[in-house]
């Protein structure tokens, strides 16, 4: 399904790196590690069990083809890597490998500590955006240029304003992402009907870095929809500074064009050509995603204590979410910070407007208005 | 497009109501009258111009047709708006209508007003779900009954937990919800290209209760992207609970049972049989939502400083869903107020199915945590 | 939910006016009168009962109001609409109204009439949209202009050619639709669980010009996803029309503008701007549909006989679909017919790419097979 | 981005063979070794240069590195296969690779070259659900049970006009993906701009076996989109099916229950459980493919001769919604070939339902029309 092939495309950066069968597979073992610790501080199972079983998840090496299988048979992995941990403990802790938990409280736990871990470079990549958009209106605040309503010349602006429009957009997308990291990376630690207790979750949840959620929500999926949309209003924005490039790349307008390596953005038939190659990932990305978004919200439509189907498509709709998000990020972050303006040629285009040349006053402001919160959310 | 027909369907409740033609040219007025107080407090106008103006947007009817074929010769009716306005205030005020704004501002901020409108009766109607799945859980927190996973029978629960992971996630989106309303429904005042100084937005801000955005937003969507996202959080919520009333009212189930008032949920042709009515129409409505979230999501690619096409898409999407989650909730509060419970068959369905009787000790204790959490959200 | 205020955006042409509620009524009593003949050709119901049935279909107004409250109590108008004809008929006649139907038959079987009404003019103006376009490509088939590939200038091309893209588009979306038409636009008269004997199926679909399908399609709705799909479709091709002028109708670029009535696309803040109003309209009613679509499609999850929720949200969205798609083609037909090309302007810019002035020999030919299979498929 | 993890989730069976990066080179360079064919036939290169290229292209192995090298530097790895395959052939060749061709030429042809090998495996797949349907129907032809609307007891029925609705459904859906593939999975051979003549086009046509389009259709996206489309309505069909199965398979209905090999559908926690293994793993890949239809509709909107994002959005989608639809078929083949039907419970359950246990007439009927029509189909 995958590729390698357009990993560049569709997987650029260190997102997808937190995303791969190993990160998977690192991160259940790392779930499964947290439960016998939390049990053993909950006085559910002896030290010496959580301090075996901990050991064995952080140096087994799971077969991914004993998983996979394990998938085949029962629509999840956790039942194999259950038996499997359970054949490398000793015969005491056998029975406190997986206690009290039930298959989703692993995956949806290991989701979760996946998306935390892909949140890192995620959040990097998107300050690093935010930190260059606030570089162009800094540099360009006085650079005048037309502004454009329906694609048509209106009146002036500058650059500055524009990039200050991004910047507030990628900003706010940030203080959204922050928000779900914070709120919805919850852990899950329900056991086989929701109806644990809750010290082991909020043990577990401590221990990996997750929000304690006040219920298990094997059946509510807010928090994973939430997560989505944070993702979706991200590639929202940078779809739109995306789209802007390559308008104002094009040669009548002739406003920015794309740096970026050497090289970049050449043609297999017309060598004179110089493609927007980093906009056009942006926007191959991004455009993927609105559609991913919704497929999350109707998951939340959850059968009884567990759904049958519903639950079970989000793995793939949320591991591609973040991939591709996180490659529109990594795409963006190229095109902001090579992004080369051309006010000269701003300048020209506004006098060919012949609309008069005076900015409104409001746009220095403005400007600072953005720069300021920007310097505040850092 | 719409339909008086189906309104009981898709626009039940007061919702609805706020989102009628007339509410968009009251609010459009409204937004007009405001801006001529914002600038005469900005010393741009005098004050008696704004006056008039208030006092001419307050009484006057602006004939529907006039602005519909203004839609249909510019893409928006404001244009034809301010004219109408202007010819009915005296030569001095003439110029001071809709003064350094453009037609975006009016029909933004319009659609933010009548959103903040309607968030009245949907918070009202969503706590009133919550408030009802309060009373579930706390009158059930002893109701034992068959978990069921993956539509099998798994283990007991109770009632009470069920009724309980409902409330955490109306409390959850309702949170949401609220904070959209804060953060999100924001006004517009940015001008022509969106490079108005921000005084006169803060003046309209306060003077209609929106929130003051950084920067003019005519061209960077996550605003009402993000409001989207809620209402459609919101709707999955509903969803889970309307499909688990549809299984829980099987009669080979017969766990549950829509009340509701007398004659509802007839059949035209099988006399004998009752509809779950309240929670199919909350179905209907939400499964129309996920479609609606991508395409606010897809309109955030907006080109330069007005998008061609994306931001006139926004106005009948951002209607349609805001419709279709008010009347959901109110389907889903009539559903969970009149909900019929029996637990009787609850307990004989438990012991029919052979998996013992004992409830886990944690159920009750969620149960708690989910009241006293809904308890600090009223 | 929809709006007079927006009617010409959203709801243009004729396509709209056969989706409205009266509609809908003249479409159920339609249905119930070619149910009542279909009964006398098949020997269940006497000639008399038909003839006077026929007759208060005919010329009755049912009271909006009663239906819509019928919608409130059994999410369907169907019941409130049989009570009331069973009424408006002789003793004799009672029983045999609605004779063996369910509402499903009767709403299903008129959305798919009204969709075949719509379908009059919506092909009509698809059809004037490929002549408008076949039109660009026989004038222009000559028109020098330089291609432009990721909105990069590249090579020489035509912009015959470009209208000749335009035409294939419009003419394989017209094909699919008449396909819709023929195949997907079928009768529903199953009875309670869709058992009926399909004897009086036929006689009503051909009664009412609409296809026989093989069994009821209560709960197998691949047919209302096709139509929905084909409708999608066409929506597609409009968008990319529309996206082109757009561009080309940019001043830096000016190589196409709208043409359509004086006054069109003026600003309410920029007198000098003129709008391309008929793409913006195109593009605000197409992005609304691949949601729509995706809808349609997830409404396909149909429990046993009949879906509770999913074929309920079926009704608001496919008239929403449709409405949005009638309206993107009037819109679009207005756009080809008054579109103004600027030979000259194409010509200057193509010496200004410097790429050569040579048009592939291989674009003559290729505009003679489009025109040629347009005249075919006409 | 993928997963070997969940490939028998996601990717089971012989679809997403066709659709790894190994499946996307060997087509690559097969379009790469058909377009020399081609253009030696047309006359425009020796025969022999085609011969040579031919070969290198039958036995190279191109380094995966260097492709997605490729594409991290244009967007697409079609240059750097080019460049790789000039490095090959001798030097009176070189000149020959390629010739007249564009990227999108090679990817357009290789994805629909793809998507032709993978619809041999979905074909069979979707014929044995189809066969396996309708044997279900023809066994269970008088096998009565209670016909349930919206999840409501109605009328007595019989399972065999349940499985013939499915089969109706499934042959359908087949018909459509047929079509898609003989009039969709075209050619794409346009050149730098879509000017070239057709020539070549209908060469390599004839050799792959694809569909010769009247005009490039770089830039009208009709066929992708109806080819994704006919892809959606398919696991709608399966999704319905699926559904079915688990409400029929709850133990409270037990009407149904899923056979497939002994061990399936344990669970981690529950020893006594079986879960509905296939029919959830049916409905975990459908619920995925609507949000991915709307993107192929939303890709349609192309910018001049060819899109910046919307086209190169298209890979990854087309490939995941084949993958994925292909899972789902597999999936439901076990499902429907294996299926356990209990005629004695359905019996059971008809008197509890107490409405008569009369089938109606028409249900014989009806199931000989789909058989019927199954065997034409076939």
């Amino acid at each position: 399904m995958t590729s390698e092939l357009f990993a560049a495309l569709y997987a650029r950066g260190d997102v997808a790196a937190e995303l791969s069968d190993a990160a998977w597979v690192r991160a259940m073992l790392d779930v499964e590690a947290a439960l016998a610790r939390g049990c053993a501080a909950e006085g559910l199972i002896p030290e010496g069990s959580a301090t075996e079983i901990e050991a064995v998840c952080a140096t087994s090496r799971v077969d991914l083809a004993v998983l996979r299988d394990g998938v085949a048979s029962s629509a999840t992995p956790v039942i194999a890597l259950v038996r499997a941990l359970r054949e490398r403990v000793g015969e005491a802790a056998r029975g406190h490998v997986h206690l009290g938990a039930t298959s989703q409280d692993i995956l949806d736990t290991a989701l979760m500590l996946m998306s935390r871990r892909a949140f890192v470079p995620l959040l990097d990549d998107a300050r690093a955006c935010a930190d260059a958009a606030a570089a162009l209106a800094r540099t360009h605040r006085n650079t005048a240029m037309i502004g454009r309503t329906l694609l048509q010349q209106a009146l002036p602006t500058t650059f500055g304003l524009r990039a200050a429009g991004w910047l507030v957009g990628l900003d706010g997308a940030r203080r959204d992402l922050a928000r779900a990291r914070d709120e919805d990376l919850a852990v899950q630690m329900g056991g086989p009907v929701g109806a644990r207790a809750p010290g082991v979750a909020r043990r577990v949840a401590e221990d990996l870095g997750l929000a304690e959620p006040p219920l298990p929500w094997h059946a509510i999926r807010l928090s994973p929809a939430a997560l989505a949309c944070a993702l979706g209003g991200l590639c929202g924005v940078l779809a739109k500074i995306a789209r802007d490039v390559t308008l104002l790349a094009q040669q009548e307008v002739a406003e920015c064009r794309e740096g970026g390596p050497p090289g970049r953005g050449g043609s297999s038939a017309m060598a004179h050509k110089r493609n927007p190659v980093a906009a056009v990932s942006v926007l191959a990305c991004a455009k993927r995603t609105p559609g991913l978004v919704a497929t999350a919200l109707a998951c939340m439509e959850a059968e009884h204590e567990r759904a049958a189907g519903a639950w079970q498509a989000e793995w793939g709709t949320h591991v591609e979410l973040l991939s591709l998000t996180g490659s529109a990020t990594a795409w963006a972050r190229d095109l902001l910070e090579n992004l080369e303006v051309d006010p000269e040629r701003m300048r020209a285009n506004l006098a060919d407007a012949a609309v008069g040349e005076t900015v409104p006053q409001g746009a220095g402001e403005l400007i600072e208005r953005a720069l300021e919160a920007h310097r505040s959310a850092r």
